[in-house]
């Protein structure tokens, strides 16, 4: 369907802020304004390791608030997505607001993250627009907790973090806003899932998806609206394996994994301070013939499988097995199309660099398959 | 000073619903209204272990709303301590609330437990006193994680539970209502303990506290009515020993504990699923020459002890120093008054047995020197 009211506006990176990078062997990540790069991440978008310092924040804040501006004057509906990055190690802030947390550096970056979504919220109202604008806040994973104690978040009662499938790593807060449509204060407790997003902004714009393939994701409108409940599996994925389904307050571990001994004597730790024997396993460990279940109400940090011979756990089981094998036969695997690594397109020369002078020479083209060895 | 205005009336137990007992060898616990017993824990006062079902928290419930009602009708100022046990294994909960929760058991009592917190309110409210009665809600010890999981809570990122003095031991949530004198909403800093309830009462009630002792309580009414912040150490025991000691942000552990290798290989854990090397130690392991340091802002759950080389440690070694040899220069050791058990004292005959025909004959005394193998 053509896009006839959108005008599709890029300011932002295609992959987060690592770095920074030796540019005779990696460039540094490049910063878009639209199809043009206009620098990079540690060059012209400056972020001081050492201090922790940066004003990125404040520069995609800066241009959201534009964005909204400019489509409120010129009376279109638009589509923001704001991803902000600070929280990624390294973890930044900028000047006014490090330090000035309890929380360390990384409570700096939350703090500077909750201030602006503060001055977005207060824009919609500020242009009178607040009453026709849906606004949701989440996350895509837990907090890496492999970066703490100083680069990291924490996941609460949750086992683990980022990289693993355990709840710590899964399970993330989401805050609707929409004054006059969702009443503030309420509490959902749909089981949804960030592919939701797609469908649910479908929904709102009165667009249908498409027909031609199957849609993961489900339409939040009646829970976030009317707080309705539809009960629906969500699948837990880690690569290509499928590790844990949840059900309702159920989840089944399927193959469980924090990350290998190799990794872990190296010191990198996904779930530190914290052993559930059987659970937290560094070998890929195989459940399919008996999957351990958890009731995440009773025991939100997955530290107690209940007993494979208690009655509970053959009821869960049969449920949960249709679901699966549902899922497993419907399931089309998609093609793969970044499975390529090679460091001679690792952004050498971005549309727009000859404008800056900042076109690098890549390296000849020696393509290997891409590994994770998480 | 004598209580001129005031009506001492008692309704509850001695202790905790432990139980049930063979009265051959233990007497169940008496639940006294004032000075008589008036029935025992599982004899008159039901508590059904395999269900869970037990409607003391109503009993108590209705005798707190009474009481309130008799004083306001009295135009007696009043102070109540309502002290409900549900969340204690063995867990219960009244019909209405069980299995009502999402959280097992333990969340069908704290369910319950909400609901007749809100119950208290809002009489307090219809009686309109509301304005005029200071009401705190706080525990006295973190989640019983070795009840878990079926009859314990979450201490959610705070380390261990019940027994320690670790963060998920000591740390609890504690919220204060008064409208009118405390904001909605308002979040305050202030370090404080159960121990500043006596002080803070007292200048609540126009009192003085004796001047013939050191009193360890703060008067927390400058936090409460102002937000203002008193920098204040507290002090973690464990029986007599001084464990740990909070200052600022700053946690210092001079002994580490959780509990002994010979209780936790008999499956007794106070940790379960957390091992944080060199903290969570099954020995009782001696610090002070060089106390683990964490920063409890940036490390909540207590895993990453600053480096000893470190300037940050250093510096906060030095205030901590200071603080502990004023605390045990000063410190004057209480006179233990229960320290000697005896099973010919454990109510087998409390006052009030005879109307009931409850008396049971108690076994001839035998005391011997208490001891508590956490």
């Amino acid at each position: 369907m053509p896009c006839t009211w959108c005008s599709l506006l890029w300011f932002g990176s295609p992959n987060c802020h690592f770095g920074p990078y030796n540019t005779s062997y990696r460039p540094n990540i490049p910063v878009y304004n639209n199809s043009e790069m206009i620098g990079r991440y540690y060059e012209e978008f400056e972020i001081d390791e050492r201090t922790g310092e940066s004003n990125l924040t404040q520069i995609y804040l800066q241009e959201g608030l534009d964005f909204i501006f400019q489509q409120t004057l010129a009376r279109q509906p638009f589509f923001l997505y704001w991803a902000p990055d600070a929280t990624h190690a390294p973890v930044y802030a900028s000047k006014h607001f490090l330090g000035k947390s309890q929380r360390g550096r990384y409570g700096d970056a939350v703090m500077e993250l909750d201030y602006s979504v503060g001055q977005i919220l207060a824009w919609l109202v500020t242009l009178g627009i607040d009453k026709n604008t849906f606004v949701f806040f989440t996350s895509d994973n837990g907090a890496a907790l492999m970066s703490g104690p100083k680069q990291s978040g924490s996941n609460g009662p949750f086992l683990c973090g980022k990289e693993t499938t355990f709840e710590g790593g899964m399970r993330e807060p989401a805050i609707a806003w929409w004054p006059g449509h969702i009443p503030a204060g309420t509490v959902s407790y749909q089981l949804g899932s960030v592919m939701d997003l797609f469908t649910t902004s479908l929904t709102l714009a009165g667009l249908a998806a498409p027909f031609d393939r199957v849609i993961d994701g489900l339409d939040l409108t009646p829970s976030l609206f009317n707080n309705s409940m539809t009960d629906r599996p969500i699948f837990y994925y880690r690569g290509n394996q499928m590790m844990a389904v949840r059900v309702g307050p159920y989840k089944a571990h399927y193959w469980t994994w924090s990350n290998s001994w190799e990794e872990f004597n190296k010191g990198i730790n996904f779930c530190p301070g914290q052993e559930v024997t059987g659970v937290t396993t560094h070998t890929q460990q195989e459940h399919t013939m008996q999957p351990l279940i958890i009731h995440l109400g009773r025991d939100p940090g997955e530290k107690y499988p209940i007993s494979v011979l208690s009655k509970e756990y053959q009821t869960v089981l049969s449920r949960v097995t249709l679901i699966v094998e549902e899922h497993q036969k419907t399931l089309v695997p998609g093609q793969p199309q970044l499975n390529m690594c090679d460091l001679a397109v690792m952004n050498w020369a971005p549309p727009g660099c000859e404008r800056l002078g900042k076109c690098l020479k890549p390296p000849q083209s020696q393509p290997w398959k891409c590994d994770w060895p998480h």
